[in-house]
């Protein structure tokens, strides 16, 4: 199988999952992909949810003596508007610069393509190939995975008899400069309502004797930070995992400078707490961040109230060692002891989960049972990616969170192996979304070593 | 002339001057009050300007040896919606348990149109009162005075030669206790402007090595308070006038209790600084207060961003002794020396005017050179307000800010006696607004003393 070709062919679907209007799309997607998994030589099987089906494909299904590889992806993709800036449609794939262009080429549909084209690829040259593997693509990523948990849930005696999850839906410096993600922070959100006198007050009439809310709000949030940037929460890091000085020392490599990064957010200085550069803190370092503030008067001029109510929504970034209930519950025990005399505090929890940290083998720090599976599919994917990118990979840890990498590890027990396949110029999410066509080829070629590294085939 | 039949009369035109659709309105109340002054004795002018016109009345005007009185009321008045909430119609005056109901009966048709009936009353019995006045009723007090200022100007020479101005539009704590009003807070406004990244950002991608706009911002809001309430800028109680101990007797008799504040505002505690409690400190303190204050996401439920930008609107209540242009000076240095590297910010002045205050005579701190017409004046008012009401008035400040009070003073150096003649049952600028019958009655009988009062022939 040609990955360029399948891309090609795939990418005419449109498979937005954010729009009704597009149930068409989704259809032809999952049933384009259902066929291409039996064409490679797995045994497909679309599973219905409450949402869009999950496209299951199994080979070696009954074989369960072999080593076995969950690979995930998701073949739903995100909006096109605004379709004007598109230089060709984003249903039509079109080939230019060494790249292809369309909606999903990037995100996901390229990068998950080549998992089914390596094994298809393999199976053609060993058509005994001694590797169980199970394809599970779900069509609802771009709207949360909404259902995906229940399928989890569902599956969950058949998918712990994998050994890893293996996927591609992270990113990477360059084309030449893969990225293997090895982290991913977890989340904690909180919305605190402050409330004061019963309606918005004139402040001529009532101002000096009312606790203004915004007043005490902010007061209240200007405590949780210290001045050298460190989160001012009693216990906020007890228990955080602090990178190891090889990560760090690897990180290092990671081809961006603070210099650039400031250019980029038009920022003179970036933040950073002591002990961390800025880059490392984004990565590594777990966070408390006031994602919107509101109260009182909004409009343009002046309107000289005291206002009745204030709001903030406060999201923390977690890391390995912190829990987010526990970090929830220290958050609000600060928030609600601080809060000045005359206002009423409420405390809303919002989304909640752990970071996410798996250890390459052959580390100060790799655990003694790392699954062996994993272990061979790292090693195998480190020699692949030096060999055909010309670096070898960097092993970074992504600030952000994907949840759904740690449900497979508390429903599943299974660790991810996460190979970036596409860069900041694939345009995700945006007009002109593509996926470098070296990179595709390249990671096929990756993707074929693992499964025979795993399979103890190479 | 009966005040009651002329009150009936004069709030059946809808001088709404926030709506152009009550243009005719406008006109037939600004006619009424011109024919009202030529039947009380004075000599009507209506006084073009680009908005509604000035009704000027003037009464012995070419008698520059004669004490000279200025009065000033406004014969605009408020919307009436919602209409539905009004028991009788807003420009129907009705009259029920001793209160007459209607827009405009106690703001302010009412209260100024007891001066001219005051003077028609007092005229009847001496044609040959020794006494010059000239009244003032503006048509845009309810939309900013906006043209006020202007007339003031236009007009300076002539008002100048006033003693002092006599005005109606303030409360009293209720029907038997009336306030004379001797002083107003000031005010200076700023917007504050911070700027960060130059888009959100992804608080995950980003969140930790970039300073948060609205940290900054909250972090230095915060700072403008110290922990006693106090205001946290160097210089800010430079020169206030602490008010002089018979005044703060003198408010002690403000028949309000901190208690009923509280339930009234449905906190469970009021807002002080040191040395002064609540009551005292919303008329007699300056403050810095924020009006609103907004950055990052506002909807419902969470967006994980650093948001790239975050205000604020603050509004410092000013006392005498300061002055708003030092007082913005010093809120501005203290603002941008606190602002964290990593953001920028921009200060935006909004508007400005100083504190009023005028003292009575015979107290320790009255000006050796108080004006003799106004000291006879308020010592008439005091007179005939403990006879007819039951009860001395009481003297007290209030914390909100009349513009044109001061600017009187700018322009023309006259100083104003503010006698109360609503209640806060009056419920101006609401529906079913109300002006007791009995306050308008013995409001006649106190203008007419004071009127007599300054002739010298009381």
């Amino acid at each position: 199988m040609n990955i360029v070709e399948v891309v090609k062919e795939y990418v005419k679907y449109p498979s937005i999952s954010a729009d009704p209007a597009f149930a068409d799309g989704v259809k032809g997607t999952y049933e384009f992909l259902s066929n291409l998994l039996k064409k490679a030589g797995a045994v497909p099987e679309i599973v219905p949810t409450r949402g869009n089906p999950v496209v299951v494909g199994r080979f070696n299904a009954d074989r369960k003596d072999l080593p076995h590889i969950v690979i995930y992806g998701h073949y739903d993709v995100q909006p096109v508007d605004p379709l004007e800036l598109w230089e060709t449609p984003p249903f039509e794939a079109t080939e230019r610069d060494g790249k292809i262009f369309g909606r999903g080429t990037a995100d996901n549909k390229g990068p998950h393509a080549v998992s089914v084209v390596a094994l298809a690829n393999l199976l053609a040259r060993r058509p005994d190939l001694p590797l169980r593997v199970t394809f599970v693509f779900e069509g609802e990523e771009e709207i949360g995975s909404t259902h995906f948990r229940e399928f989890l849930d569902a599956h969950a005696a058949e998918l712990s008899e994998g050994d890893f999850v293996l996927l591609s839906d992270t990113s990477s410096p360059s084309e030449n400069e893969i990225a293997i993600t090895i982290g991913l922070r977890g989340m904690m959100g909180l919305e605190v309502n402050v409330e004061g006198p019963n309606s918005d007050l004139h402040s001529g009439l009532h101002g000096g004797a009312v606790m203004n809310p915004l007043q005490a709000l902010m007061e209240v949030c200007a405590s949780l930070h210290n001045a050298d940037g460190t989160v001012n929460v009693p216990g906020f890091y007890d228990g955080v995992q602090e990178p190891a000085a090889w990560e760090r020392e690897e990180f290092s490599r990671f081809p961006q400078s603070e210099e650039d990064y400031k250019k980029f957010l038009d920022v003179d200085a970036l933040y950073n707490i002591p002990g961390y550069n800025p880059l490392e803190c984004a990565r590594f370092m777990p966070t408390l961040e006031f994602n919107g503030v509101g109260g009182g008067y909004q409009g343009s001029g002046s309107k000289t109230i005291v206002p009745a109510k204030a709001f903030a929504k406060i999201t923390c970034r977690l890391v390995p060692g912190q829990d987010p209930a526990d970090i929830r519950e220290k958050v609000s025990a600060a928030i609600l002891s601080r809060m000045p005399a005359g206002v009423r505090v409420k405390l809303t929890p919002m989304q909640g989960n752990p970071a996410y940290f798996v250890c390459p083998p052959n580390r100060p720090n790799t655990p003694a049972d790392m699954n062996p599976a994993l272990a061979r599919a790292f090693e195998a994917a480190e020699k692949i990616i030096t060999e055909k990118f010309g670096n070898a990979p960097i092993y970074t840890r992504e600030g952000g969170s994907i949840g759904i990498i740690e449900d497979f590890r508390r429903v599943t027990g299974m660790d991810s192996l996460m190979i970036g396949f596409f860069t900041a110029d694939s345009r995700i999410h945006a007009p002109n979304e593509n996926a470098d066509i070296s990179m595709l080829e390249k990671g096929v070629a990756t993707y074929e070593a693992i499964f025979e590294s795993c399979a103890g085939t190479r």
